[in-house]
């Protein structure tokens, strides 16, 4: 079969000229003789792969020696119980609830101390972002915990929410598809499966400061920072050849102009299919304009029967994975950095013939 | 450059077959129009790499529906918390320290509960399994930990330790080298990245009425194994790619007639390097014979130049990787299930040649 156009949230497509280079050196890697997944992590090439890649992210984001960048394992998910174990000192953190994501890690943190929930979008079934300004951040609190944006909602921040805690962001969805200034986070973590990598593979990156050996009592080693910044990630065996992958993604976006050139061409794709949905009489988004992401656009007919229809035709004309997640309904179409515009306009193209022969 | 015999610890060598089919499948999975980098993991598709992937694992070692076969991320060093975590009801266990893995997994335990050291072959620099028969066992432990085979030391367990209390067992080296009886076990889990996979992935088989929500207080979600077993491995995210390749792994092993036939051929790779090493008199093993790994094989010389300059002269010959580890010096061979017999006949070979050269 031909390669098809791929909307899936996550696991998501990955550029075409990575997977080609991957397939090239699947059982030899520069000259070594052996694949990336048989190489000891301790060798002098995988180092070099390791290096490269923490040092082409530091260079897309312009992040300071003041942060430290970390490979680490178990998904977002794990790190939800690691912030908490790691950052809370006066066991008090504030969370703004914007969707499944945040909610979970909301969820988990109350294990770990007194949390305050400074606000929660599910009134409109988190179809927005709170006015930042107008919320009430607690004076002692840790952290104020964000999820940037929300993949199965498709809402994003577009402003910095004025705490004084340290920001810790969950940028999962949205890893590298713009420029972010590091320098205004304490956190800025996601797992590598939407935008920069294969899953298995979550890149944190903290400010040094809040790195340190005093944590909750019972934390996993593992799950220590301190553990993972003093060996540079490598304190068990890393996730190697998803590492290697992300490196490789790093590369393919430097090569097509950095982070400002990845916004561009995001903002360009999502335009397209926003354009269409707010003239379509078919097709709605769900989402306030000004909170729309550029990542993940859900859509509905408002018809769960057309939309199953819609869904079935669109997957038979090579354009998949678009089923909307089950608290939304009817569709979403992921559009991470690795979908060519062409994916896109192929999209509308389809759901335009789609829309007209169901007048 | 060719493909070089990899004698690494971990990760380690992989079958050529299923790196080939892996190149191949790159960019289309089969007709699936995208690499399993890229799917969804609640896809079809995938959802059909991990069940098979699990039914050939549980064919392998005849694993009964008792048991839970799960695909963890963290490593085994994420294990090393998770255990007492989710096992300690009455705060007490057994372990027994053979090398360095045992030991970090029960230096881990000790923030977690009461743990009683069995018995330490350090007294020997971890050189052989102690006389499990006349250990003295806790009446009311948990359960006794060991690590099956030591990765660095390079010994194995021959005899099931017999407490009353359920055995955990640490096979990261030994995975699916040989049959196991794994009804003997409580847990028997691993890393797969040096008999079964690439790093990133953990399989735990655990028996099922060992897995409960009455965990440790602070147990984060992911490391809590009924979060695991209740959602088939797929909570968050799993480590699709390396689950796909451990699956191919599995049927790789089937192909050439399961965990007998593996058994025999790797008796045979040991054996050849064994008994080069009890004839020779350059080379000599490091552990007491009843005792030896069929995995991983550390030998010295006694003089450190000649160690180097061994290392340096096979590195040269394509034969990489013999560094033994820096707790034991001298040069270690591990010959996992990839490894196949030219490999270790070209070593021992080319160890012949090289002290006669040096007579």
């Amino acid at each position: 079969m031909a390669r098809v156009y791929n909307f899936a949230a996550g696991p998501a497509n990955l550029p075409e000229e990575v997977l080609k280079e991957a397939a090239e050196e699947m059982l030899d890697y520069k000259g070594t003789g052996m694949s990336v997944m048989e190489m000891s992590h301790r060798s002098k090439a995988f180092d070099a792969i390791i290096k490269e890649a923490e040092q082409d992210l530091r260079d897309l984001y312009g992040i300071s020696d003041d942060y430290a960048v970390m490979f680490l394992q178990g998904g977002a998910s794990t790190q939800f119980a690691a912030i908490p174990m790691n950052l809370m000192k006066s066991g008090k953190a504030d969370y703004i609830v914007t969707g499944n994501w945040s909610n979970k890690a909301y969820k988990e943190a109350q294990m770990y101390g007194d949390i305050t929930l400074v606000a929660n979008t599910k009134d409109k079934n988190y179809t927005y972002i709170p006015d930042l300004d107008s919320l009430e951040y607690s004076d002692d609190a840790d952290y104020l915990y964000v999820c940037w944006n929300e993949t199965i909602h498709g809402t994003t921040y577009r402003q910095i929410p004025p705490t004084k805690a340290n920001i810790v962001a969950d940028v999962s969805s949205c890893f590298l598809s713009e420029p972010m200034d590091i320098s205004k986070f304490g956190v800025v973590y996601g797992g590598a499966q939407k935008n920069i990598g294969p899953a298995g593979v979550v890149v944190a990156i903290v400010r040094k400061d809040l790195i340190s050996d005093e944590v909750m009592a019972g934390t996993p080693t593992m799950l220590k920072w301190k553990t993972q910044m003093e060996n540079d990630s490598m304190y068990n065996t890393p996730p190697c050849y998803a590492i290697y992958i992300c490196g490789k993604v790093f590369k393919w976006i430097k090569s097509i102009g950095g982070l400002e050139a990845m916004k561009e061409r995001n903002e360009k794709k999502a335009a397209i299919l926003y354009d269409f949905l707010d003239k379509s009489e078919m097709f709605k988004s769900t989402v306030e304009k000004k909170d729309r992401s550029l990542m993940n656009v859900p859509f509905v007919t408002g018809d769960d029967a057309l939309d199953k229809e819609f869904i079935a035709a669109a997957t038979a004309a090579g354009l998949v994975e678009l089923k909307g997640h089950r608290s939304v309904g009817g569709m979403r179409a992921s559009i991470y950095n690795a979908m060519p515009i062409e994916g896109v306009e192929k999209l509308v193209a389809f759901m335009e013939e789609f829309e007209k022969a169901h007048k």
